[in-house]
């Protein structure tokens, strides 16, 4: 097994150039979509449709008119919609509902790997199932994607990369894979590498702690989503 | 100060959109074009010309027709050079001496950085020099650009911004200058990160393991190197 990590939105632009048809990716925007998404599937959600855009969003609810509508621009509930992006809101409500959602980087990152293999969604709260996954899978080839914030890099999904290769040590990594394993042990808990990164400080600015400290619960969900054909369903569970 | 790390080529591309005009840039190339260039200058080289092709080079030097020429394509001198891009070929005889050079990326990364207010060439030959030289400067903003191999990451340069960012203690990171410094601690010595990063185990692969030990030489030259107008000069000494 061979993992390599997209670092960088810039690069996550040019993904659709890469030839991904051998290779599983794994997706990470810890805060939040990621988290939301896996929270949402826990909570028995029927499927999450991740779209680039409002409009596409509104014309994908056209067509699915039980479906709810999530996500964020800047941070915040897209007015109208039903669901802002806090992992908090996919808990209560989700039961065999869709949920159509749109995101500034989580959504981006995960269609623009649309030509891989398999794409799993991960998040740190889904980790250890996301890593049973891939040893049972034992793919070649994997692609661990940061989504990022806007244009840059996003140190909780470095460091959820990283937290997912420390669990595969058996694995050969890339330069960027090494970059991503480093962080592990740069911090003592996920919650001391939220609480640093930039989009954690600015959420417990907002008030919003209490989903940071959510999304940093180290595999509390057993739950790995999968998208195909754009759209993300759970995954059989590997065990019992 | 603020400290921010351009760890993908992807990013290095797009840098010529972002203003950098208050800002001063450190590139690093370890293995191995900021290492030559570097070494030329403590080596009393006047100056270096980083060029982007061939083409370029030739044409630069009509102009200077005393200069040598150096660089590579795919690790490997370029025919009717006069120099490759080993820092060892710019030990003797570059006294005086003019060079042009053109590297992958190492250069592309110099030329993409032109808009900064000041732009400093970085290795870790010299890593003591030019963190002095940031201490004397105290710039509001450092944007460190690892100047990556070929579309990748390459975990000698990401190392080099991480060494550099701990002997600046008191300043603020972005979430990237955070994956940089996590390097630091993963590796025992400078030379065992270049032995892991894929360029070094290219390099040794390829019998050229005294240059990497060589790049890996933490502080062995007390030079900094500043590009204006497209020309590497050797900065005045900080202090004696």
């Amino acid at each position: 097994m061979l993992i390599d990590v997209i670092l960088t939105p810039a690069e996550i632009l040019r993904l659709p150039e890469r030839d991904l048809s051998s290779a599983t990716c794994v997706i990470f925007d810890v805060l939040r979509a990621t988290s939301s998404i896996v929270t949402g599937l826990a909570h028995g959600a029927a499927a999450i449709y991740p779209v680039l855009t409002i409009e596409e969003a509104l014309a994908t609810r056209g067509t699915l008119p039980e479906a709810l509508l999530g996500g964020e621009r800047f941070g915040e509930r897209i007015e109208g919609f039903d669901l802002g992006n806090s992992p908090l809101e996919y808990q209560e409500g989700v039961r065999g509902k869709e949920i159509v959602t749109t995101t500034t980087n989580g959504t981006v990152a995960l269609r623009a790997s649309e030509g891989a293999k398999r794409v799993l969604v991960g998040a740190l709260l889904n980790l250890d199932a996301v890593a049973a996954k891939l040893v049972l899978l034992a793919p070649r080839e994997v692609v661990l994607v940061c989504a990022g914030t806007f244009a840059e890099f996003a140190l909780e999904d470095g460091y959820a990369a990283g937290a997912l290769i420390a669990e595969l040590p058996e694995a050969e990594l890339t330069d960027a894979a090494q970059v991503a394993l480093g962080l592990v042990s740069r911090f003592g808990s996920a919650l001391e590498a939220l609480e640093t990164a930039r989009n954690g400080r600015a959420l417990l600015a907002k008030g919003r702690g209490a989903e940071v400290r959510y999304c940093a619960g180290r595999g509390v969900l057993d739950v790995v989503g999968e998208m195909r054909a754009g759209k993300v369903e759970a995954c059989p569970k590997v065990s019992g």
